[in-house]
């Protein structure tokens, strides 16, 4: 295996969603297989029966582990025992076991040092669920499993526009419980952290969105502003932390004030995930950061309502896999960097750092 | 005054915003100004001071009552009695209590029938918030004093993205418990007669978003879609309203799928606002639904940051003037075909109407 290629490990995900065909699609091209080793966990047989129903010429090559990959191609190692029907846009047990069974192959490889990075294709969440996946999605699994007792932080991004989750898969009724002081000063640091490691920014600048409508309206419509956002910003911020806010978030969204940022915490899903979708039209990226592993996976879902029509658009896959190769690469060479330094070195200064930013637009009543 | 012309009664919001900007640039037009009857309710010397501070030319003329209004030009109503002094971008006591009177005061000439219909230019709320006016908003004000004891409902739109809110301003620890399935019948019956009296459309289908992430993931994250929204839909369902969901709000959003209907109910605030805000891009209207009189306003605030320098964008403005025309033609149509009817009058069937949609998408883990 050549040491200079970045091995990703890919599982296959719901096996009668859009997974494969996604796969095959952004392999299709001898320069993606050029540019890094995929390994994909899953099955041969599956990989072959979407292949045909869809039309796809990508080759793949079975290979008994992943220590037999090689670059150039995409590898692919059976993860499953025996048969297992495509039904494809329906939910069963079978492709449940499936995709857990990949995710469990993979996480056992990344221990073993055979890949460097995990991407993920998308899961049923009911199928998926038993007694050994009790996760409301992979960030979670992954957390456990390969965090070495650190926290998750889920990214979504496209291009410059990155939204983290302060609160992930949450009833609506238990965010304001959920969110205290301390997670959003968690969540910063995690965020900041890869923001300068992950994505090579020297002084991110962070935007914390509001929890209540228009900021709470000085406490006239909640006050977890006040109590809990506030002064955990005032704290980072203390610390040298540029973040900023809480902005209400319809306005900073809708505004486009969030270019001025390098990433935004959002209080919880919904709130992020709805403007993001928005603005990144499919070719979103969910990053899951603060592990020691690499993990990135397309933000879309199984897409069931146009499995196996060849409708799936590849987009999103391939700026996974990329962003995997990208993060991957930078830690790498912050961790030589660190391990190389005679003395402190100075990040370069990101530009406009000290340029002074007017936000405090007002809301209306809407 | 031309009675075929509608009477605008427009608020001239708080002086220290870019109320004045947005109204003055709207009616710089003859074309407007030969379109309805504008009625402001403000102060002339304040519309003086911001004409020549922003370098604008339109006339305006003072009158002494909205019974004096006359088409092809714009009317002032004077509302103040003392001076007040203008501090762009600055809250400011006067500022409320002039933004309080000309709504008082529109509000007893609508009452009076001297206006047909009202815009509202951005109040900030602090500075209105007083003993008499202790309401999140002009809805609020306008449902109690106006009201006629019907509620009213926030609906958003820019062309045909219609987006309406089953709760406004309120906490998001509230939301779970004031979302009843009582509430969400309330208001799919408001939107449903609105989309057809104030809409002209036959048959409307209306999207509901779920409250929880994943629409719950099946009461895997929160079960108020199976207790209350789900049942809801149910019952307007069964009495022939064409509504369908719980959808996750950031894949229905982010998908497109939006425009498969006629308007959206949202759970929440920021839930409909911003993705809404993402999608208008400031082009949005903001309209008061369920009440009988027809009130609109630009779907943004006092924009304290870029007041006084000319740079407010008028188009949001001038939807509002527009949709409050058309929305009031509109009902006076509708009144007339009722009185008129000698039998019951066939709506013509909506384009669409039997279509299937298939919306069960599949959502991922982000």
């Amino acid at each position: 295996m050549e040491k200079d290629k970045v091995r990703i490990g890919i599982t296959h995900g719901d096996a009668n969603g859009i997974g494969y065909e996604v796969i095959l699609k952004t392999f299709a091209e001898q320069e993606m297989l050029d540019m890094c080793v995929p390994v994909v966990y899953g099955s041969p047989k599956v990989a072959a029966y979407h292949r045909k129903a869809l039309g796809l010429s990508t080759n793949f090559s079975i290979i008994d582990s992943a220590e037999d990959a090689v670059a150039g191609r995409l590898n692919m190692v059976n993860c499953l025992d025996g048969e297992i029907k495509v039904d494809f846009g329906k939910s069963s047990p079978e492709a449940g076991k499936a995709a857990f069974e990949a995710l469990r192959r993979v996480t056992e490889d990344y221990r073993l040092g055979l890949v460097d990075a995990i991407v993920t294709a998308p899961i049923n969440k009911q199928s998926i669920h038993s007694d050994d996946f009790r996760f409301p999605g992979h960030t979670e699994y992954l957390e456990q499993e390969l965090g070495e007792g650190r926290k998750a932080l889920m990214i979504l991004l496209k291009d410059n526009l990155r939204v983290a989750l302060a609160t992930t898969h949450l009833p609506v009724s238990q965010i304001s419980s959920a969110l205290t002081k301390e997670l959003i000063e968690e969540k910063l640091d995690i965020l900041h952290k890869s923001l300068k490691t992950d994505f090579g920014i020297g002084a991110p600048r962070i935007a914390v969105l509001s929890l209540n409508p228009h900021a709470g309206d000085n406490g006239l419509l909640g006050d977890e502003e006040q109590t809990v956002i506030i002064p955990a910003l005032k704290e980072m911020g203390a610390k040298g932390m540029l973040c900023y806010g809480p902005y209400p978030a319809d306005g900073f969204m809708g505004s486009g004030n969030y270019r001025h940022f390098d990433a935004i915490l959002a209080m919880y899903h919904d709130q992020g995930l709805s403007p993001f979708k928005v603005l990144s039209q499919g070719e979103g990226v969910n990053f899951t950061a603060g592990l020691p592993v690499v993990r990135t996976s397309p933000a879309h879902g199984t897409a069931y309502d146009i499995a196996g029509k060849g409708m799936a658009c590849e987009d999103s896959f391939r700026q996974a896999v990329y962003l995997a190769m990208d993060v991957f690469r930078r830690r790498e060479r912050e961790a030589m960097l660190k391990a190389h330094a005679l003395k402190p070195q100075k990040m370069a200064k990101y530009e406009g750092e000290d340029e002074k930013l007017n936000l405090e637009a007002e809301e209306d009543d809407v």
